[in-house]
């Protein structure tokens, strides 16, 4: 039973007859000519079958990065204002070329910027939030019987053009969707959903029906790279019905949605990790100088990102903290640290790289405290060292040696996803994680 | 003494501490990244110069035509609304650019699309006219002291967005220039200025340093492609001082303004020409029929450009006509010919290529009969055979074989244009023509 289906099936059963779709297309989906003529194609037979539709998509292939190296060459930290005005073009390239590409199908395909579409964001530049989708223009546009095509990753603020960052496509998607209380949210990209964890590792990884939000937000900032976390967030915030499936085959997605009523299935839902982590750890801090404060406040200033923090030892007079940071910026961090020895008499910096991540992620942890041990159980039988320790609500992530870590995501696959194998709904929504890291 | 130069003194005279210029810089000016920094230093130049400016730029080099190609890929007859929206992107990107190369510079540079200079055009696709100017935007940026880069050959019609057609960045220069009463409008491009003849036909061509818009009018017309005509009309309605200079050097350029004052001045201003050019003439029509509305309403409704219209030999009952096209239109031209017979009568139809067109142009012709009778007079001494003839005012063209046409343009370049050559400003107003065919 197909998701998009099993979905679509619920909604005409509730008698709506026209369901509302958003479709989004990312980068490599319209990366063509041929590409946005299969795009074309794929809106038009959803037309076709009486769907109502809306069609957000993303600059073509290349474009943006061809866009940023132009500017590049007038500047390398080019004015952030006209950074946007440049970078907004890209995706008006390929609103304009599908809404062509329709009309030649006699589908009446009408292109919108960010401005036409009403999308109205903060004032800021490179990372605008949307703050409202005034949705007048694009509701008389689909009350025409028009096929509403929109820019992605872009807004206004008053006059100006803003853009929403990388990945931003996706969040347009999705406050579209939101604001026309849209029935659904594909997000068209090259995968063709979400996996219990990357098949290039574990070889019968399993693309699920479904996942949660919440699910999708830990696999989403856990390494995952299908859908934008920012998207997500909004996604749940709003109730949008999200589909991931990919525009290269017709293969059903994974669906995105409230997960209330499958807590008693399986407890882990994938199987996500990260390579290249290095661990730093600032040994003798004194008790009384917060230095936990002053280490992380001055980081946070200086820019570097630091993942799992773990105050591993408390002795009498002294705090050793450890933390984890991307191997690329081990250097950075150790020059920030040694900036900081004015005000921070710590004893000393020990750095670790040639280290990676592997969490388990799944709403039904929350209710079952033995998942943890039995991680590390899985683990220790493996005999995979375990380096740090961290947990939330929904996940559990331990930082390994970069060496062991394949063996570390198929041996906990194995423990955690694959003993239970079957065909029904329930196990289906027992993993999650992602077909391209 | 430069022109340029002439009329900033003129205006400094007058105690205008600021002078206003619009600067339009074409297609090859904001070619690559390199050139975009030679304008921005001009622009810059300027600027510091003290004078107050507002650039125009168009889409980079070969921008549009590579959106062109993106488009027929999709189309061969790409939806009209849609085009606009594609092509309008070319200059967004320059002038995001040129806004960021001027930040560099320290200048605050702020792009403004078509819309954002609140271009407000009619609504039609690909050639649109500009009806206004609402000029808020620009003014309230150039009181905050930035210099304002507008997007060339585009504007809005309600919320859609516009193009003006080919060549139509000097028109959006002229309106804006218009708009903002500015001093100056000056147009760059890869030539320096507007010659009396082509300098590849004529080695002693010169350069005008100041030619009449009706002058200019008839040598665009006539095959110029400096400025297009469309900006000189609007240009001339609103009394907008233009200059055609070069990006490429420091050359003062050609001044396009009210030639009032000169008219006593040389009587030709300059020899433009027309090559592959094909007449055809349609004999013994009945006199009784009209035929000249029916044969010229036919051809235009059938999108057949005619350009000389000769009613050479009038009969007691039949007219003859002839009329000249581009020579690439002869087969077209006999084919809907051909389908008029049901219509009209006539006897017959003879078509002749290889010929070509010369013209004198000057306001001073008004006022001086003589003028036509001397080009033919030294088209006879040179032994050059005229196959028809077409006056206008300020202009007498001239259908010559083809092969005859250099020589043509030679010897009337001579007689009009080289024997009273001296260094005086009156005469460096007596020719006109263009560099670049």
């Amino acid at each position: 039973m197909a998701v998009g289906s099993i979905l679509l099936d619920f909604l005409v059963t509730k008698e709506w007859r026209r369901v509302r779709i958003v479709q989004k297309y990312g980068g490599t989906s319209v990366g063509s000519i041929e590409r946005i003529e299969a795009v074309a194609d794929r809106v038009a037979k959803t037309c076709s079958a009486g769907h109502q539709c809306v069609v957000v998509v993303s600059a073509m292939g290349h474009a943006t990065d061809e866009l940023v190296q132009l500017a590049r060459g007038i500047d390398p930290v080019p004015e952030p204002r006209e950074m946007d005005a440049l970078l907004s073009t890209g995706e008006q390239v390929s609103a304009a070329l599908l809404a062509m590409a329709l009309h030649k199908r006699g589908w009446p395909g009408r292109s919108f910027t960010g401005w036409q579409a009403g999308i109205v964001t903060e004032q800021v530049h490179g990372s605008a939030r949307i703050e409202d989708v005034k949705t007048e223009a694009l509701r008389k546009s689909l009350d025409a019987g028009e096929i509403p095509v929109v820019t992605g990753f872009q807004g206004i603020s008053g006059e100006t053009v803003t853009t929403l960052g990388r990945g931003g496509s996706d969040t347009t998607a999705v406050a579209v969707a939101a604001a026309l209380h849209a029935d659904l949210c594909e997000i068209y990209t090259d995968v063709d959903g979400v996996y219990t964890t990357d098949p290039r590792v574990v070889a019968n990884a399993r693309k699920l029906e479904q996942i949660s939000y919440d699910e999708m937000l830990e696999m989403a900032n856990l390494g995952a790279q299908v859908l934008h976390p920012r998207a997500v967030e909004n996604a749940k915030q709003f109730g949008v019905n999200l589909v991931v499936r990919s525009s290269f085959s017709n293969e059903e997605g994974t669906l995105v949605a409230e997960s209330a009523g499958y807590e008693q299935h399986e407890v882990v839902t994938g199987i996500a990790f990260e390579r290249e982590v290095a661990r730093i750890a600032v040994l003798g801090i004194p008790r009384a100088q917060h230095g936990l404060a002053t280490v992380f406040g001055y980081l946070a200033q200086r820019g570097v990102n630091v993942d799992v923090i773990v105050q591993s030892l408390v002795q009498a007079e002294t705090v050793d903290v450890s933390f984890t940071v991307k191997e690329d910026d081990t250097q950075r961090t150790l020059r920030v640290l040694e900036e900081l020895r004015g005000q921070l008499s710590y004893r000393e910096i020990v750095a670790e790289q040639g280290l990676a991540k592997v969490s388990i992620v799944g709403a039904g942890m929350i209710s079952n405290p033995g998942v943890a041990a039995r991680m590390f159980s899985v683990l220790a039988d493996g005999e995979i060292s375990i380096k740090m320790v961290s947990t939330s609500e929904i996940k559990v992530s331990c930082i390994v040696e970069s060496q062991e870590l394949d063996r570390a995501v198929q041996q906990l696959h194995g423990a955690f996803l694959t003993e239970n194998l079957g065909e029904s709904f329930t196990q289906t929504t027992s993993s999650v994680a992602k077909h391209a890291y």
